[in-house]
Parts: C-alpha cells; sequence; structure tokens
C-alpha cells in the first residue's frame, strides 16, 4: 500500500520514529509519537509526545518551525487525533500552519477513529501519504494497539534461570543466579511499563522494592530523565489472594501505586496509594482456586487504561500466564550455568504432558547482558 | 614475545591458519598444521596436512614452491618436526630448500620436542621468529594439545533442550526437540572428532546411526570432502556395563571402529570392527557402581592417541562427566520451547544442593542453527 511516498520519506520517518521512542517511559496511556516537519530538504521542526496531557509531538514540532511550516511537509509516526481530548486536535493545527503534505506511518487503531484525521486534512487540501513502515509503528506501540484492538494489555513476561532452566536449589538459596547487569536491564523494562505484576509469595520471599531506580538506569535513558524526579513509577499489581502482604513491606513504602488483587479485603490502615482490588477467582486445571487472571487484565486494561504489564514472580504464576496463553513476550535472562536436576524449575507448567502441548515460540532477539544472555520471544500462535 | 615480526607476517600467518582448518577431519591423531611460503611479498606455495601418514604441511608447499623457495620465508603454524616418524623430518626439508627465514607460530607442545626444531633451523643460519598468534595455535589444536600436556582427550558434550532445561516428556516422548538444521550441525562435529561417545541406554532408546553422513554435510566440508569415501568415520566409543548392546544394533553395522566398554566380556558373534574395552568400575557419589571415566579416557588418549571425543547421550553420562569435572566443553543446542516442570531434565545432576556447588561457564560463542540456538561453553576452572 506505498503509494506517492518518495526516498526520502523514509529517512524523515525513521527519524520521527527515533523521536517517538523517546516518550517511551511516561506517554501511558496514550501512544509513543513523534513529528518532523521538512521544508526544501531541511529539517525546519521536530518534536515527540512526552506525556499525557501535554502537547502531542505534532504540536511541539510545529511550535518549532513556527511560520516555516507554511508549505512544508510533516512526518508523523501515527495519524493525527481529530478529536478534542486533553488537548485540541491535532488536525486544526496542521491545517492551520499551512503545512502542504502530511506523511502517517499508521492509521489510528481505534475502529471509530481510523481514517478520520486524514479525511479532515484531505478536506483542507494537504496531500497525504499514509500506511508506511507499519512494522515500526506496530512494535512502537505494543501495548497501546493491543488494548485498543482487544481490550487486553500486552504482557511481557520476565524469566531469568540457569541453562539448565532452573531458579533455585532446592532448598530455596537463589541469590544472584543472574549478574549484576542483568538486573540493571530489567529496569529499563520496568520504566517501560505501565504496570509490574507480582505475587504475595515473591514480596514474601524477597521483600523485593519492585520500583524503577534512576541510579540503575543506562545513560541513554539517564539523558532522558536528567534527575530521578521526572521518573514515571509504574503501578505495583500483586496479587494476593490470602490477604498475606502487609503495610510494612519494602515496597508499599516506595512512591508509585499499589493495588492489591484480593478476593476478599481486610481491615489494615493502608497508605493512600494502596487500593484493595477484589477479583473473583476461578478453579484451575489443578483444581485449586486462583486469581482469574484473565479478568484482571481486562480489568488493568479497560479501566486503568494500561497498556503494557512487565511480570516478575516466581514459577506458578509465570507458568500460570503461559499456560493460559495471556504472555506476548517473554524476555528470558540465561545465566551460564547448571543448577541441577533438583533445583526449582523455572515455570510451573505441570499440564503439559504430550509433545503436541508444548510452549513454542518464535526468537525474537538475542543479546548478551554482561555475562549473562537475553532471549526475547514471542509465543507461535499456531503450533 | 612477539619480536622480529613484521606486519605481513600477521596476514600470511593468518592464511596458513586458514590451510591448516583443512585437515581438521582427517589429520589425526596429529595435529592441524598449515604452510605458506612467500618470497617478493608473492606466495609461491601452500600446504596443510591432510592424514596421518601423508605429507607434512611444509612438505605440502615446498613442493608447489620448487625451487623458488630459496631466499623465501616460511609462514608454518606449529613448529616443523624435527624427527623421523611416518614421514622425514620437515626441519631437513626446510633447510635443503633454501628458504632464509621460517615465521612459526606455536611450539611443538611436547616437552622433550619443544624448541627442537627451531634449533636445528637457526644452526642452518635460517632467521626465525616465532610465537606469534598462539591463540589461533590453542584452538585449532585443542585436542592434539591438552593429549601431549596431560593425557587425556578435549571432551566436548553436546547437549539438546528446551528453554526450560527439558529433554523429553515425562512420557519419555522426544523425538524432534531441536531442528533439522542444528542435527545436521552435529554431523559437523562428530565429522571433526576422533571418538563419539554414548551409551548402551541412549542406543537402546534411539537405535541411533552415530555415523557421519556425508549427505548431511555443510557446503563448506562438501568443498573439503568430494566425495563420501573421503569421510573418515569416528571410533564409537559405547558405555555398556551390562552388556545391553547386540550386534543387530544399527549403529554396529555402520563403516567406523565400534570400542564397546564393559565389565565383562560376552561372548556373541561381533563383526571385527568391534571391541570388547574391560574398565573397572567404581562406586559413585549415589553409591552405584559406574564405569571409570577418567580410566576410559586416559586409555582413548594414551593408548588410542584419541585427541577428542564428542559425548551424544543421555542425562546420566551427561550430568556424570560435567559432575567430575572432565568435560572442556558444551555445545548446546536449545528449541525455542518450554516443555513444563514435568519433563525430564537436561542432565541428572543431583549432588548440587548448595549454590557453591553448582557448575558455572564461560560463553565462548553463541549462534542461531535455523530456529534453534547453539551456545559454545568453556567450565570457570575457579568457581
Amino acid at each position: 500500500m506505498i503509494k506517492n511516498v518518495i526516498p526520502e520519506d523514509i529517512g524523515y520517518l525513521s527519524r520521527a520514529f527515533q523521536l517517538a521512542r523517546k516518550g517511551r517511559f511516561t506517554t501511558m496511556p496514550n501512544p509513543n509519537v513523534g513529528c518532523v516537519i521538512v521544508k526544501d530538504n531541511h529539517v525546519i521542526g521536530e518534536g515527540y509526545h512526552m506525556r499525557a496531557g501535554e502537547n502531542h509531538a505534532e504540536i511541539n514540532a510545529l511550535s518549532v518551525a513556527g511560520n516555516f511550516a507554511k508549505g512544508a511537509t510533516a512526518y508523523v509516526t501515527l495519524e493525527p487525533c481529530s478529536h478534542y481530548g486533553r488537548t485540541p486536535p491535532c488536525t486544526t493545527a496542521l491545517i492551520k500552519s499551512g503545512i502542504k503534505r502530511v506523511v502517517v506511518s499508521m492509521l489510528d487503531p481505534h475502529p471509530d477513529l481510523t481514517g478520520r484525521g486524514i479525511q479532515l486534512l484531505k478536506q483542507s487540501g494537504i496531500l497525504v501519504s499514509h500506511s508506511i513502515m507499519l512494522s515500526e509503528a506496530e512494535s512502537i506501540n505494543k501495548g497501546f494497539i493491543k488494548r485498543i484492538r482487544t481490550g487486553m494489555p500486552w504482557i511481557k513476561l520476565k524469566l531469568a534461570s540457569s541453562l539448565d532452566g532452573r531458579v533455585a536449589m532446592s532448598s530455596g538459596e537463589s541469590k544472584w543466579i543472574t549478574s549484576v547487569q542483568s538486573r540493571q536491564d530489567v529496569q529499563c523494562f520496568r520504566a517501560e511499563s505501565d504496570v509490574i505484576l507480582s505475587t504475595a509469595s515473591t514480596v514474601l520471599m524477597d521483600n523485593p522494592r519492585l520500583n524503577v531506580r534512576w541510579s540503575c538506569f543506562s545513560k541513554e535513558m539517564k539523558n532522558i530523565y536528567i534527575n530521578g524526579n521526572q521518573i514515571r513509577h509504574p503501578l505495583r499489581v500483586i496479587i494476593d489472594s490470602t490477604n498475606r502482604i502487609l503495610p510494612t513491606h519494602r515496597f508499599i513504602q516506595n512512591e508509585g501505586g499499589v493495588i492489591l488483587v484480593r478476593i476478599k479485603k481486610d481491615n489494615l490502615n493502608w497508605p493512600k496509594s494502596v487500593e484493595q482490588l477484589l477479583v473473583s477467582p476461578i478453579v484451575n486445571k489443578s483444581g485449586l482456586n486462583q486469581i482469574n487472571l484473565k479478568k484482571l487484565m481486562q480489568y488493568l486494561a479497560c479501566y486503568l487504561k494500561i497498556n503494557s504489564v512487565w511480570v516478575e514472580s516466581g514459577p506458578t504464576l509465570s507458568g500460570a500466564l503461559l499456560d493460559i496463553g495471556l504472555v506476548d513476550e517473554v524476555i528470558l535472562y540465561q545465566a551460564i550455568k547448571f543448577l541441577g536436576s533438583n533445583a526449582k524449575p523455572l515455570c510451573l507448567l505441570p499440564n503439559l504432558n504430550k509433545l503436541s502441548d508444548i510452549k513454542t515460540f518464535k526468537l525474537i532477539d538475542i543479546t548478551s547482558i554482561g555475562p549473562d544472555i537475553r532471549l526475547i520471544l514471542q509465543p507461535n500462535t499456531v503450533v
């Protein structure tokens, strides 16, 4: 569907994607969007969307370009909005600026809105090219797009194990299976996510902070967040069906909201940042009462506009999410070690009995992180 | 220790290593050696050692150079031999040829021979530079060097598992965990090895051929072996302490010798290619009688001049070799799958109880093989 595209368009749109990515730690629940304005082969304005409620990418780029925008081309990674939200519509601003041509990567994924912005631009005599570099557009806003299309968030499961697929010795001894570099790498995934999902078992075992720590950020991330104050702290959602979490647990003290997912509320004296959410249990394959994970995810997406969930937990929740097919991406850190056949397994997946039951994945990325390996996998939809 | 070396030396020596590698499927028990002869910045002769009993690399290169060798420089990846073996010494040939300078990578690793070839060349007035590109020299002849230095072969353990470290469903169902590409890749490792080591359990379960199949070779390998007749078939060494292997098993029928490692001989009618080797058992940590694996390896190296052993077996032998620290290199194929926590483990390593017991490795190489990943690991000597 590439039409009316000149070779330069790809270069400028790539730059717009680069800008869009800068917002990836903060735009939630909005998508990441970048915009470049070009006239006579010179970039005269650039911008990206930084935070919900603040300017959209087009507005930021137009304000740099000023009056020079007249007769220029605007490159936008997502169809400009045509409706009044927290800010006025970008289509109006583009039309007013005198822009001559707009190159759009992806149309608005919302079925009620798709194509509407473009139609308005065309009606004002602006030339429009669209549906270019769609795989980049899909990959930069996986969570937002999935939520709009399906009412579910994009779910990333973090796993860390030895090469023989173990997470702890049979005694439970488990500290430092993977390296400090891998644990720093996790910070970036946490910071990109709207929710960190874990369980009471993990909290009781490790008393983790489950937060985003500026001091652990990479150089690239530190360049975006000049200091720790600008960090957006993901919402911590903790499955706690038997009310084992107490106000004294370390993560409760940290900045950022908390949802305790429970079957029954308690009457403890919780700080304002903590909410108790009741989710009805279901009986799982092993006959045990278990929080309805699908319902929880739907709630997060539909009521809280959560685009992306980062799961850091033990073998039980990891296994359950894989088992019911809720995982969109696995981030697996492998330490170059063997813990032995008595050590504890990576995921409790006891219901796989035949080879035809097994979970197969596509390898999306592989890289070394310090002395460890990091794999990124996506499930094969057809096994 | 790089002295008297000019920049060009590295380039020509690299070419000599390239040539040396061509012999890697056939030189056993000899090392891989390559030689390049250069005069006035032109290569006038090249050669490598192809097969024990045939010409050494220097002789092949000198025969191409002919009379032009006078006044030239010879680049050799290993110190030229100074003794009569199955062929006359290369030092004599180099001296006779009128070569002016010899650049040697590694000295002979044998303590009684090291430096002797070089001394003879120097005594004849030839300029000698040596001990250059030593890591290449070590890596190209790992097996030969280890055998000469320690009386043990270089032991490579092949493992293949899912990402959660499993090799088969609990039912035993296990066909095709890794891909056809990985199984082809294994052919190359088999062909490079002097011995394929396996167990009666593996033979009884899979009835494998345990041979080298020309049809599965890569293009590079097919260019060296123009047809299947030139293949050297590794010796198959099968641990069979309870005499379960029968003359009817498939691998017995294939080309290549067989050693059945037993505690007691049987009186079956074996083909000439099969030898029954008695190795005394030892009591292992779990209190079971087990073939003394260290003694077996010493026998292979010292009596049969085996440089390299390729282990393809099940979790018991793999675990035992890792447990007693006999493995020099692990080749791990990972299928991008999860078989679940009831599935069978990669290695039986039941004696690891504390984190301080675990086996840690250096990652030497990582590559994708078809849809799978292949890791090459070497054990950390200091944990």
